[in-house]
C-alpha cells in the first residue's frame, strides 16, 4: 500500500488525474457552459457570445520522435489536435496561442519548418496565430497549442447528449495512424521516409499529419444532426465511452462495420495484430465519433451531401443498458480499453 | 560564419525568435486588434467584445527550481506570469487553461499542491479554470498556462501609445524578486526555507509567488490614465525599452527614483551587486511600468486614490530623443540590456 498522495501522478491514470485536478478547483460559475470532462471548454466571456477553448501538447517522446517526423509535421500536427478537440464540440476554430519549449540544439530552420507547418494548417482553417510564448527546454522539445473557437449555443455537441436508440457514427477510417507509426518504428531511417504502397504511406501521412474533421464538426453542429459528438484521440474505444457514460447509456459496436483502410489492415494482420483491436484502442485517429437520433437522419443526409469527401460510417448505437459491447463473429466481448496518453 | 538556418534558436535571442516566427505567419485578419509582439494579444471574436490572450510557461530548470521552491508556489506563479500580461493590457483575466507536463517522479500530493496554488490566486482574482490538459514530461516538469480575459476597445493598454513628454510611473518595488531568488541560491535548504529579516523574506515571497497588479491594470485600463503600459516581467530596462521602442520615443530613467525596498538594497550590496542594475536587469518583477500624459494626470489621483495599497513612484519620462538614458548621480548612462529568458 501506498501513504496517501505519495503514489507517483503517472500510475493513477488520466482520467483520475483529471478528476483529481478538477475536485481542487473552486465551483465554476454559470458563464462556463460546458466545464472540464468533454472535448473542450464553452464559455460566456459576454452575453450573447460563446467561446470554446482548448489545449494540448505535443511532448517530444511522448508524442512524438524527431526521427519519424519532421518539424513542420510536429507544427502542422499540434495544431492539428486541438483543431480536432474543437471540432468535436461543433465549434469553429479561430485564434491560436504557440507555446514552445526548444532544447538547445533546435536550429533556426527546425523553429522555421515548425512554424510552418503550424501555418500551413491555420491558413486552410482559418486559424489566427495571435501570440505565444518561446521558452528554453533543458529536455524535450514541447509544442504546446492553446486554442479558442466560437460556436452558437444551439448547436455545441457534447458528449452528454446521447440517447439510447441513437445510431453511431465514424467519420473517415480508423487504425491507420497506428499502422503507420509501426511502419515508422520498423523501417524509417529519416522523417521523410514513405513507404512505397500507396496506402500504408497514407497510414504514415496520418500518422505525421493528421486532418482534423473541422468542417465536419462544424456541420454537425450547425445542422444539429447530432446528439453527442467526440474525437477520436484516444482511440474508438475510449470514444465510445466517452459518449456512453456521459450519456447514461450502453453501446453496441459491430466490430465488422469499423471502417479500416485494406493497407492498415494488412499490415497490422502480418504484424501480429488484430486489426480490430487495434482501431478500438490505437490513438491518434483525429476522426470524429458522434451519435444521430433517428429523428435528426435527415439532418444526417444533409450533412453527407455537404461533406461529400468524408466518409461517414455506421458502426453500432448507443443502447438502454449499461453496457459497453463489441459485436464480433455473432458474439459480444466486453469494449476494450482505450489508449492512454499519459 | 554559421550557415544559414543552421544556427541555434537558443542564440539568437528572444526577440528575434519571436520576429521570426512572427515573419511566417500568415498575415493577420482585422478582427486581430492587437497581434504578436505586446504584453498579450486583443481580438474581436465577434463584433462588439475583445478577448486578451496569452500564454506563458513555468519550465524546471528554467524558471523554476524545486528545491527553492514548492509545488504550490509553482502553480501560484504559473498562473501570476500570465494574469500579470493580461493586467499590462487593461484586461481583467477570465478563464484559464492549465496545460500540465509531468515527470515520472510527481506524486499525486504534487499535483495536489500544484493545482492549490493555481486555484488560490485564480479565487482572488476571479478566474475560472475551464480545461487544460496533462500529459507526460520525460524532462521537466512544465506548467503551461494560456489565458484568456476581456478588455473594452477603448480601455487596451498597449505599449506603443506613449508620447514624449509622458511621465514614466512604476508601481510596487523593483529588484526584489532578484534579491529573493539570490538569497535562495546562497541558502536555502528546503522549499519552505525563508530568511529571518522580515524584509527579505518578503523578497524571497516575491520570487516564489509574485502578486500581478490586476486591479492596477484594470484601474488604469479604465480610467484611461496611462497611454502606455508593460510588465516587469524581464526587468525594468527592458519595460522600458519596450515602451520606448513601440512609441517612438527615447526615454530618461532616474536611478535615484526607482523604488528598491531597503532589505533587497542592503543584500544586493552586500552581496557585490548593484542594486540600481539588478532592478534594472533582474527579471521577475512583476510590476507594472506605464506612461502618463500631463492631460490625464488628474485621471492618475483617481487611480491612486482606488489603489491606496499600491505604491506607484514616477521614475522618469519619455523624450523626444531616441536615446534610452539613465540619469545617475548627475551623468546620464545608456540603459542597461534586460533580463534574457532565453
Amino acid at each position: 500500500l501506498t501513504t496517501p498522495g505519495k503514489e507517483l501522478a503517472a500510475d493513477i491514470g488520466e482520467r483520475r488525474l483529471i478528476e483529481r485536478i478538477h475536485e481542487r478547483l473552486p465551483p465554476a460559475p454559470a458563464s462556463l457552459v460546458v466545464g472540464i470532462g468533454d472535448d473542450a471548454a464553452v464559455a460566456a466571456l459576454e452575453p450573447g457570445t460563446l467561446q470554446v477553448l482548448t489545449t494540448d501538447a505535443l511532448v517530444e517522446g511522448v508524442h512524438f520522435d524527431r526521427r519519424f517526423s519532421s518539424c513542420r509535421d510536429i507544427g502542422f500536427k499540434a495544431l492539428a489536435v486541438n483543431i480536432s478537440d474543437i471540432a468535436a464540440m461543433g465549434g469553429a476554430s479561430r485564434l491560436a496561442l504557440l507555446s514552445l519549449m526548444l532544447p538547445d540544439g533546435i536550429t533556426t530552420a527546425d523553429l522555421d519548418a515548425l512554424v510552418d507547418g503550424v501555418a500551413e494548417l491555420a491558413k486552410v482553417v482559418g486559424v489566427t496565430v495571435a501570440g505565444g510564448n518561446v521558452s528554453r527546454s533543458p529536455g524535450p522539445l514541447v509544442v504546446d497549442v492553446a486554442l479558442v473557437g466560437t460556436v452558437k449555443r444551439r448547436r455545441i455537441l457534447r458528449r452528454n447528449g446521447g440517447k439510447p436508440g441513437d445510431v453511431l457514427y465514424v467519420s473517415g477510417s480508423v487504425g491507420s495512424a497506428t499502422a503507420g507509426l509501426g511502419w515508422l518504428r520498423a523501417q524509417a531511417r529519416d522523417a521523410e521516409a514513405l513507404p512505397s504502397d500507396p496506402g500504408l504511406a497514407e497510414c504514415v501521412v496520418r500518422h505525421r499529419r493528421p486532418e482534423p474533421r473541422a468542417r465536419l464538426g462544424s456541420l454537425l453542429g450547425r445542422t444539429r444532426a447530432a446528439s453527442a459528438c467526440t474525437d477520436l484521440s484516444d482511440g474508438l474505444a475510449a470514444a465510445v465511452r466517452g459518449i456512453a457514460l456521459a450519456s447514461g447509456a450502453g453501446a453496441r459496436v459491430i466490430a465488422a462495420e469499423i471502417p479500416i483502410q485494406d493497407a492498415a489492415s494488412t499490415w497490422l494482420t502480418s504484424h501480429d495484430m488484430d486489426p480490430m483491436l487495434v482501431s478500438m484502442t490505437g490513438g491518434e485517429d483525429y476522426e470524429l465519433l458522434f451519435s444521430v437520433p433517428k429523428r435528426t437522419a435527415g439532418r444526417l443526409k444533409t450533412v453527407r451531401r455537404q461533406a461529400p469527401a468524408v466518409q461517414i460510417t455506421r458502426i453500432g448505437m448507443l443502447t438502454d443498458d449499461s453496457c459497453l459491447v463489441v459485436e464480433r463473429n455473432g458474439r459480444l466481448e466486453p469494449l476494450p480499453e482505450g489508449f492512454h496518453h499519459f
